[in-house]
């Protein structure tokens, strides 16, 4: 598997627009040990060929222009072959709204994420502009599914559940019941003539489940949620009132954190994303940091590159 | 008036994701002389202090972080002071659905464009996650409206009407009739001890009307429609089927487009913007930007700033 980062932060990006925290700050005016990172989306593929991009951030169109591979060969043409949907967050499903010039797509999502997507949302109307614009292929639970072949190595997709929650416009009153197809993690899986590589991604989850630990047993590289350090860290920076896991993800830090989980995993890259402006982990020359790296874990950055 | 531009493309913005045309093949590997734009977006001020943006484009996170003067000066803050929107299109709107950190937001814009956007859409409701999340300020043709006021400098809005269309999501069996609201043209006024300054803006502009000529008669400088040189631009290239005018754009070339009508003016700076990525005025030495430049009019580009 081929694998880019494209975007490495959580929703809104690192600095996040109306954030003045010392991490955003410092990055802002250079003070600080860290460096600025898109909205997380990474791009997978078999050869290198065609990519399939997992989530489509609002920053798509920055995202597609940071990394030649994604380049149009031809006057109208994209290297993007489909979309894979995590989730249905706005920060993961916003960018499909800035792939609207008339270009065909295919976009990988569970069927309640697709729903929450398409109904009752006048703007994607503006991919429903000629018969087949997206192609949606759905994804189930523990059903891998062949995504596309090139070079004679094949890239399939298994979905699986993750601990997670709808997206924040999805909730509150008249909300659907939620749904184990809310949040889903994946495994990204070559198989060609140099055998079979496989990737896990979750890139959001509020917990660790027994099937995310015997899935990620089978990966070669883990992309994990490195949202938040801590539990309270937006309460104590006076940043927020929600906790880590009212917002449905596994704090970093702490004895059954994100950190001591993958520490323990025997995957040879282990890679925290999806990373939020106020997480410490951030900064390069802070103990968080010194924390993950001596646990043998790294933290994404945009334009990171991996090859299984 | 102070003025920075944010984004000076039309929607897609240059180079667009999916085109390898002449224009966007060189602007990626850098053989042509023509600089990558941001999609549409322009900050207006009265004297630096708080902003309001001129539409609010899909890559509105990267264009404040682009421009020191949007940059938040307390832990949770924003300079942005308000969101003027010109039409209901994707690349004018969506940047709404980005902002969306529980903080208050200002959106000017006509009762037409805004029931466009907020109606029927259930992405909208993350912008209403608490009462007074999104106050919306009616603009009326013809009506004069107070924004804010800053070191003594008004600064005021108003708007007119400007030959244009519906956003493309809006067309379609069970389409509202179309209205002189769903697309305007604004004169921005500052008031000061320093007297008067009036900026025009019309980044979209299906003709030319009396009106829009005395409007911009009043104006210093006047922002106009740049998307395409030619009615057949696109259809030349290969890229489309439709002509600059099944868009809603007048062409800029020709005798009766916009660099004639622009040049007829006596403000004292004429500003092309929202340039489509095939236009050959990208072009810094083409035929087209010479006759721009011959014209006494200017093109728009990303980090542009004017002082009224």
């Amino acid at each position: 598997v081929k694998v880019r980062v494209l975007g490495s932060a959580a929703g809104g990006g690192a600095p996040q627009w109306n954030c003045g925290c010392a991490n955003c700050r410092g990055m802002r005016t250079g003070t600080v040990a860290a460096h600025a990172r898109r909205q997380e989306s990474v791009a997978v593929s078999p050869t290198g060929d065609a990519w399939l991009l997992l989530n489509a951030s609002p920053e798509i169109r920055a995202q597609i222009e940071s990394f030649p591979g994604l380049w149009p060969r031809e006057p109208r043409h994209s290297p993007v072959a489909g979309i894979v949907l995590t989730n249905g967050d706005l920060d993961h499903v916003l960018g499909l709204l800035s792939l609207r010039e008339s270009h065909p797509l295919t976009v990988y999502a569970t069927d309640t994420v697709r729903r929450g997507f398409t109904e009752g949302n006048v703007l994607y109307r503006t991919l429903q502009r000629f018969e087949g614009q997206v192609t949606w292929r759905s994804l189930r639970l523990g059903e891998e599914l062949t995504a596309f072949t090139e070079g004679g190595t094949t890239l399939s997709l298994l979905p699986f559940a993750v601990p997670g929650k709808r997206p924040i416009h999805l909730e509150g009153p008249g909300a659907l019941p939620t749904s184990d197809e809310d949040n889903i993690g994946l495994l990204v899986r070559t198989r060609g003539s140099s055998g079979t590589r496989t990737m896990a991604y979750a890139a959001a989850a509020a917990g660790w489940t027994d099937e995310m630990e015997s899935r990620f047993a089978e990966a070669d590289a883990v992309f994990f949620d490195g949202t938040f350090w801590s539990s309270d860290e937006l309460i104590a920076a006076g940043l927020g009132t929600k906790r880590a896991e009212d917002m449905a993800h596994l704090p970093v830090g702490g004895p059954e954190g994100g950190l001591a989980r993958l520490g323990r995993l025997r995957a040879r890259r282990r890679i925290l994303i999806h990373i939020n402006n106020t997480n410490p982990i951030l900064r390069e020359d802070g103990p968080e940091r010194a924390a993950v790296s001596a646990a043998g874990v790294e933290v994404a950055h945009d334009d990171m590159e991996l090859t299984l």
